[in-house]
């Protein structure tokens, strides 16, 4: 049984699945084009908590329970967490989750945190450690904008090519075979194989920009996929990466041509999808840990259910800054993971 | 073949070996009890870097280099790096591990990384999705202080019961039975199963005082194991926790107590070896990241080969907090994951 594919990717002799999944968000996702999918919008962004930071915590606890709910698995069934975001030490994880009691195993892949969690919790399903894992991660424009950049309430003018963070939670239940028995509904997708990204620096230090500062990543990891796959683009219904905005994407095509492989046709980004950019003001699009969370429980994975795409690689991108080494003059290196998920 | 153990524990088939590892530490380190037994001692603490976080960087990069070059392995062939440190954002690692071009999932367990980190890499290497792989974690003194208190600048008193963050690197070459013939010597040690703790929040709020925030995860990981490896802690040579120190060793021992364990023949805390307490003026011990991983490194593995201990639970011990959170007012949760080293 040899799992072990190429110089970076891992093919499932048995697929992983999704059991199912929860996504809450805020009210500027609530309003924009996947507003009615997601499964919970709060009616404001402080989620009746008392600071930006508890109200994040408080994304990933509804997630949690609304994916546990949904997958008809209770909190002492599932046998790790997978779970990490965006703010220093993780903190909306360590102040959301523990209320669950599941051990737990913390990942960091700035917003690529979801696509790595993901690929961690499958590997730990396939390597027959656990029934059933959850993956959660989220976001929140307010503390991410504390967290990196300004707070609020400094009202700092952002360019063109800076993008949005999602405010939002999106969770996970992942099942083997016997999980998905006990389950006993169809399961929202199947994981089938991953490749996991290194980091890419192409010396950029914009963090207004970080959408051209993820391209070179995804493309890394999307070039090595292909070879690791002897895959095409046309094999996947779509390729979608997590949040390279408008900007990001344009590289990143560009940078697929270079490298032989035209994507124009079947590439997404969820960090165009979950704005309306003409009215929401939201610049270069959606980012964030929850930007690609949520869009894959709201709508990638119910786009797999109702059968309109078959296959799709699955690929949050991460930009690996923290405030300190901004200000210390450092560039804005990337990340990428990507998934292999069929209906 | 089930390798899934109990409530949050692995039991591992085939064992899963540590082929070699590398150690970095600071001046104060290398003039500690274990200063001669450490693969690198820096002659100042910049490790010839221009800020401490760059020369965190450096400790990772480092500790990779000497463990890679003593297992005889060249970073194309590690499959992929587990990693990850104390600093928002994990730049530590983003900075320090980059050159290698290895496929990086990055992890946070605070204090528990290097437990963290070895977990996860063993499940990938027993589940057959890697044949080699590589886990590094790091902390560094002047950078904890600015991250999580003061800089160093600020001159500020340290109470009795505050633990000094070591500097220092540490960092493990995983593999299977391929890789240990291919690299045809004595594995330092090998793996035989883990146990995942969950985040455990007494309410305490005390950052000068994280031994005593950490010790009821300790007592919690500690409990579960023994309860899903149906084990004793006489089956053990030593029980070994990451950075507890003086005060939170005490705590653990009565923790255990109440729970029907008595531990104290068996226990050791890296924080509490690494240092000369009355000499060094380190109070209650040392901790970060780096101390249990360079402790393991130098000392643990040293006994484990040369047959003064058979088998050990090897059990860093970490701190979810960060400077938000305290300043927030919020508790100091911790997390311990536990590992089985035998000869």
């Amino acid at each position: 049984m040899n799992q072990n594919l190429g110089k970076a990717s891992v093919k499932l002799q048995r697929p992983v699945y999704i059991l199912n999944s929860g996504s809450i968000v805020g009210t500027k996702e609530g309003q924009g084009p996947l507003g009615l999918l997601f499964d919970m919008v709060g009616s404001d962004d402080m989620f009746g908590c008392e600071s930006w930071e508890e109200a994040e915590s408080s994304l990933q606890k509804s997630a949690v329970q609304l994916a546990l709910e949904k997958a008809k698995v209770k909190a002492e069934d599932v046998k790790f967490i997978f779970a990490g975001d965006l703010l220093g030490q993780s903190i909306a994880t360590s102040f959301g989750i523990s209320t669950y009691q599941i051990p737990l195993l913390g990942v960091y892949g700035a917003c690529s945190t979801c696509g790595e969690s993901l690929t961690v919790g499958v590997m730990t399903i396939a390597g027959g450690f656990a029934d059933r894992v959850v993956c959660v991660t989220s976001s929140h424009f307010a503390s991410a904008e504390k967290e990196f950049r300004f707070p609020l309430e400094y009202g700092n003018q952002r360019p063109l090519s800076a993008t949005w963070t999602v405010t939002g939670g999106g969770a996970f239940v992942l099942g083997n075979e016997e999980a998905l028995s006990a389950y006993g509904e169809k399961p929202r997708a199947r994981i089938m194989g991953m490749t996991v990204g290194k980091i890419v620096d192409y010396g950029l230090k914009d963090s207004m920009n970080m959408g051209a500062c993820m391209a070179p990543a995804a493309a890394s990891t999307l070039e090595q996929h292909f070879v690791d796959f002897g895959s095409q683009p046309e094999d996947y219904d779509k390729i979608i990466t997590g949040d390279l905005g408008k900007v990001g994407q344009k590289v990143l095509i560009d940078l697929m041509k270079e490298k032989g492989y035209d994507i124009s046709e079947q590439h997404m980004d969820c960090g165009i999808e979950i704005y309306d950019g003409e009215v929401q003001d939201t610049h270069a699009g959606g980012s964030g840990c929850g930007c690609s969370a949520v869009t894959l429980s709201a709508y990638i994975l119910k786009q797999l259910e109702e059968g309109n795409w078959k296959k799709v690689l699955f690929m949050p991108t991460g930009a690996l800054l923290s405030k300190t080494s901004f200000n210390e003059g450092k560039s804005v290196p990337g990340i990428a993971h990507a998934l292999v998920l069929e209906t």
